[in-house]
């Protein structure tokens, strides 16, 4: 790496490509990311733009994100010429659309047609992530046939692994594996050695039911399929990996409250700008939480012990409903959790807290009366933390399952969002609690 | 699948065991996972060994270890011989020693000392994930002459579409992809089209390493090697997918607290007794808490009003805590995050940190004085809010860094606990600079 540098600096045209394309275009990637701008011009000079679309294919989103501007336009539309329909379409979605345009109007007719049309799904679905280029095999042809004519078409294909099968109007008629095809007879008809029962997924179903899809079945790729069952891409195992990670990135951000925030390169006043509305927001909640302390002052006067207990009973509601809220997210994201068990799950949260619930309860009835002296104290205590246990994992399981099954801004499941309620509710009933027993301290 | 379970409880072994064969092996495991015990032994009578391992090959481990007790040791055996090592390794783990040992003598021989082998890598390690059942070349076989006996091993082999290339002493020497294969002359050596620049990894190597180094190049597959670069397995994709699975709980565990509770398929008893540990431990710490206000009584008598911004005050810097460590667990888990970079991350979180204080702490400054009438309160609530906060990122972006570097128990760097260090340090932040400035009040 230190020499292709080296090669770099000093211009020497022929070592730095040579030196460069020897390397896995991820790896070349990796360089890539590691050159000022000076040196990217440079290598724009000397590398094809099927080279660079190489490298382009095995970057990220975050990581593609900035240099498309440094690319001259007709660079830009042979270099997406050339590359996997879904990389190019996930990188022209980066620029604007005037800029979009002008590139579509010097690529390839039916190149720019097909990205217009993959670029037309919707974010997050099948037709978004899904790739064009695929084999097709005709049920009548013979397994050797398509061995010869496998060979044109391997090089430009995203997978050969898996060959598919449609009928004379394009409509899916099965599957068949580059391993089912090796070990068959040359002279078999491909019909014969069809697997028709093939698992395809819809065009607008959720990228993550087709990573569980492809989880399930151990699949290296799904094909993707119209309401009427016509073949029009497939997804391969690789993209699955970048939308299982997407997903949990999600469900991350959702449990701590980062939404927004969970890309590590992003600078101190970035991070703080999108971490800010949420904190402020729950501040600002706080503000109720005083209210109801404020209302109990007259209570809170006659013991001020009781303001010692406050962050016992905040934090036991705050962390329990985590817990039950990182189980129910998790259980959702990865199909152990089925919504429509939703009673099951909160009257099975409901038992965890009340079993956590009585644990806590127990163990302060006997050690507030050693350090404080005063049962009362302790019986109030025991009592808030017994129903507010109870209360919290049931909000921390419902809120989020509610969320899933009518769609509603999955912000609202985060975890600082729930503490927030399990605070306000366990004060409530701590402080109702101390002030109906007043009369006995 | 109806029809299928009216099948099994008629006892029509026929009808039942092809109406049965006609599944996907995962869908053969979800019927069979939904039958009774006598279901069960009943479909252990009607299937081979081998076509309960083409189900036992695609259930989890969560899935398998319910059912091996009901299998006839030899049944077990002859199972056993026909599955994936890596499977076969896995469901063995789930049985005693005792009755390993007994499976074992009843296995076939090498298959066995196979098995023993791979159930000898330590858990989480490339070993432990890998199989055993590869495809291999040597340099100087012509592409036809693979063509042809890959034919014989394709059925027995994980993967055929990366075939690997050992020298004399079984060293790795390279890789060629069966799309390479295909596309080559078929007169050609593989010697030529070998692609010498495998990337491989070492036998003892953490699976998430694996697992990144899977994502990073899009492999289908990669070999593994022992330390003097001698190949001894491969993992494939799926296997991956599963190890990003298993590792991403995990992460989840830490952030809520809920290590060992993450099961969806626990009873509410079993769910509490994994979460009760860490929720008791963190009212005890919460017993600190209450000495920490106890210690400033004298304070909280004089203006009792100080207790009502107790829960803001520990909120935000139980939920300011908590969105730096997700971020920071998360950029270790995908590799965004470089240990090495320690000051810098903390720096940027310090920064992060001191860019909410100051805003929260002037929002205080003005809504304090408009409900509560007092400037005194809101400059003690504004400053403390400030200085909670630039600790508050900073300790949730540490603990989790300075664990994964010294791997300390990673429990450590949970949500609820980093939560409960920053409560502690609010509040004595808190009442310290109420208690100094009570003069003024």
């Amino acid at each position: 790496m230190k020499q292709i540098h080296a090669f770099i600096e000093e211009r020497r045209l022929d070592e730095a490509r040579e030196a460069l394309l020897e390397l896995h275009p991820r790896e070349q990637g990796e360089l890539y990311l590691s050159l000022n701008e000076g040196e990217r011009l440079f290598l724009y000079e000397i590398l094809s733009p099927s080279e660079l679309g190489d490298i382009f294919e095995h970057l990220s989103d975050n990581e593609r994100e900035d240099f498309l501007d440094e690319l001259d336009e007709t660079y830009s539309a042979m270099m997406l010429n050339e590359m996997n329909a879904d990389d190019a379409a996930d990188i022209l979605q980066l620029v604007d659309e005037a800029k979009a345009e002008r590139i579509f109007a010097k690529m390839q007719q039916d190149g720019a047609t097909e990205l217009r049309q993959l670029m037309n799904y919707e974010e997050e679905t099948a037709g978004s992530i899904m790739t064009t280029e695929f084999v097709v095999l005709k049920s009548t042809e013979r397994v050797s046939d398509v061995m010869t004519h496998l060979r044109d078409e391997a090089p430009n294909a995203e997978t050969i692994y898996y060959l598919y099968v449609v009928d004379e109007v394009g409509k899916l008629a099965g599957v068949i594996s580059l391993r089912d095809l090796i070990v068959a007879d040359p002279s078999e008809f491909i019909e014969d050695k069809l697997n028709k029962k093939v698992v395809s997924v819809d065009v607008s179903l959720d990228q993550e039911e087709v990573a569980r899809i492809i989880k399930k079945y151990d699949f290296l790729a799904v094909p993707v399929v119209t309401n009427d069952n016509h073949l029009v891409g497939i997804i391969t195992v690789d993209d699955i990996l970048d939308v299982v990670d997407e997903e949990t990135e999600e469900d991350f951000g959702e449990i701590s409250g980062a939404r927004g925030s969970m890309n590590t390169k992003l600078s101190s006043f970035e991070a703080a700008r999108a971490r800010a509305p949420w904190i402020i927001m729950l501040m600002l909640f706080g503000l109720i939480t005083a209210n109801v302390i404020g209302f109990f002052e007259e209570t809170l006067e006659t013991i001020v012990l009781l303001a010692a207990f406050i962050p016992m009973i905040m934090g036991s509601a705050g962390n329990t409903g985590t817990q039950a809220l990182a189980v129910v997210v998790r259980g959702l994201a990865v199909g152990t959790i089925d919504r429509s068990r939703f009673f099951y799950i909160i009257k099975k949260e409901f038992g965890t807290g009340a079993l956590l619930g009585i644990t806590c309860a127990l163990t302060m009835l006997i050690i507030i009366p050693i350090f404080y002296d005063s049962f009362i104290i302790a019986a109030i205590v025991g009592t808030s933390l017994f129903l507010t246990l109870c209360m919290a994992t049931v909000i921390g399981a419902t809120i989020p399952i509610i969320i899933n099954k009518f769609n509603i801004d999955p912000a609202v499941a985060s975890g600082p969002f729930i503490t927030t309620i399990n605070d306000v509710i366990g004060l409530l009933i701590y402080f109702s609690i101390a002030t109906s027993m007043l009369q006995y301290l």
